[in-house]
């Protein structure tokens, strides 16, 4: 078996006696109950999926990848593709919003070059699991062969695997890759049946004629590419890139280990979302962050049965929205084992 | 002139100036122009606060203010009086949700007690600003006379005063006290002329038979005290609480000081509401940091002209919401702070 077969058959259903049981604990602390509401949601997932009525957030990381994509050629993206790597860079020197916003909340900040076209040389702290020099256009045939897409799967996995080992708690995944809204709307057709202008937004910032051109070159890739809901493995080769290949492989690899995965925007959720018909069950193991601006995002976020915690109209990507999610997963956690209990307070439950 | 009257006259309006600048430099660090959405927004607004280009938010303080109200004997809430003191005895100890939270984001917690029935002796670290042992009942009369409303301005006022004194850089307001929504939803009536039924919630969970009772007493609050548009002082004193007073005079004061004041579920609302009506600058201090659950916040919000940051179902109060809004409003700060521009890293800027 190979290892995204194990990993896959590996993934555990998520545990809803642990649920039951952090709801038990919620209901005995000084509040009415249920009165913390999405903290409480949230405090019971993590319960379900590290199968423990004491979930822990205190140790946490965000995977960004990165990926070029040769759609870009067609004109899809208000930035050139060398922002991509310009981009990498950036993530190593500490500069960028989710180094930034990782601080802030705490996270390790875990960064991937999948397949930058032209990368900088010797970035310290980059990790190398480059699959090729950018993708081919999704617009004229296959973004990635299926072994190609199967390598970034198990890099992802590897990635999520070491991670775990190293003690991480809670990961936020996140991308960076110019055109990769390109993907991400391609795969969100495919994935969902949406026609594709109901799913592709104006990623960085593209006007009227470029969105018309990036929408067309959504359906010619669903026209050269027919794809098959039985294959989502085919449908990812196709239509993917492999920084979203690599997120899927992550979101497989966590979900295998317990460990649960807060998706950002539009993107990364696209990338749950092909992990999610990849393994059923690793849907189990994802919390949605926030409610990107990019339109496609909503469709993902209803396939995969998940309610965002925040809507900041962000449209940034890069694990930005994750990460500030990972501070409420936190403070969920906190509540429930910090918080006074009713009997050791004294203070008078109503039992409401 | 009185504290309050120098304290209104005081405030000063916003600077806008200051908030273009702060997008000005936003507009150069690397990202794609606003696709940090809200968090942007809050950049700018503190930085309009503040009066400068570089807000700050690394000193934060969350203020919950107790007290209790004679119109729980009609029996309007589901837990009983005493809960308002063992409540305050909880944060003293840090078992509360509020102290938990305020850990959590880095806030002191300033626990006052303005008016509890029966306070718990020798609690270290409350302040005591009591001005009685709680209200009289809304429903039969005004809760308080214009002196104690007053005084109890005042005492908000001087709270906030000595918190930017010693260089706090954002506020949080929440409180406790059993029957308090009651209070707030008579003044959410008669500030915004909507009917008791719709802007009167089930509080802590009272069931529908409470409720109904609720909103009567409510409309028996509103004929009894007759109210008067152009007297929102003599509105706070009929209708009030001494917590919501001393939470307006908390918003009154941390204005005139340009502190930001990032206002919390229903009750800390109808608090800010009143502080707006005194003073109509005073909004201008004001953030939202969530929607709660009770049915007449969004009256409130929409009075004041404010969109919550956060929307997690949230109706604790104690400023549970307030403070993590708190963690979003330093992290726009940072954002602004530590992003590298596209300048100094390298990146190259679409314009968009």
């Amino acid at each position: 078996m190979s290892l995204l077969e194990s990993t896959i058959a590996n993934i555990p259903p998520s545990d809803a006696v642990a649920a039951a049981e952090v709801q038990r604990r919620l209901d005995g602390k000084t509040k009415p109950r249920a009165s913390l509401g999405r903290l409480e949601e949230v405090a019971c997932a993590l319960g379900a999926i590290q199968a423990t009525a004491a979930p822990r957030a205190e140790s946490k990381a965000v995977v960004v990848m990165a990926g070029d994509h040769g759609v870009a050629e067609e004109g899809v993206s208000a930035f050139p593709q060398e922002v991509t790597a310009q981009m990498v860079a950036n993530f190593a020197r500490g500069g960028a919003a989710i180094n930034v916003l990782a601080r802030h909340v705490g996270a390790r900040v875990v960064v991937v070059d999948m397949g930058v076209k032209a990368p900088v040389p010797g970035l310290p702290g980059v990790l190398d699991l480059r699959v090729g020099p950018g993708t081919r256009n999704l617009a004229r045939g296959p973004a990635m062969t299926r072994a190609e897409t199967v390598r970034a799967l198990e890099a992802g996995i590897g990635v999520a695997a070491k991670l775990a080992d190293e003690g991480v708690n809670v990961l936020a995944i996140g991308e960076m890759g110019i055109a990769n809204t390109t993907a991400a709307s391609a795969l969100t057709a495919a994935f969902t049946g949406i026609s594709p202008d109901e799913v592709t937004g104006r990623g960085t910032g593209i006007d009227d004629a470029a969105h018309r051109r990036k929408v067309e070159v959504v359906r010619r890739a669903l026209a050269v590419n027919p794809v098959d809901p039985a294959d989502p493995l085919g449908t990812l080769a196709a239509l993917g890139g492999f920084e979203i290949a690599g997120l899927a492989g992550v979101v497989l690899g966590a979900a295998a280990r317990r460990v649960p995965v807060v998706i950002d925007g539009f993107i990364a959720s696209a990338a749950a979302l092909a992990a999610a018909r990849l393994a059923p069950r690793a849907a189990e193991a994802l919390l949605a962050s926030h409610r990107s601006v990019e339109v496609g995002h909503r469709a993902i976020l209803q396939a995969l049965g998940k309610k965002p915690l925040l809507d900041l109209d962000l449209r940034l990507g890069e694990g930005t929205g994750a990460v500030l999610a990972l501070h409420l997963l936190e403070a969920a956690v906190r509540i429930l084992a910090e918080m006074a209990t009713f009997e050791a307070a004294g203070v008078t439950d109503s039992g409401r």
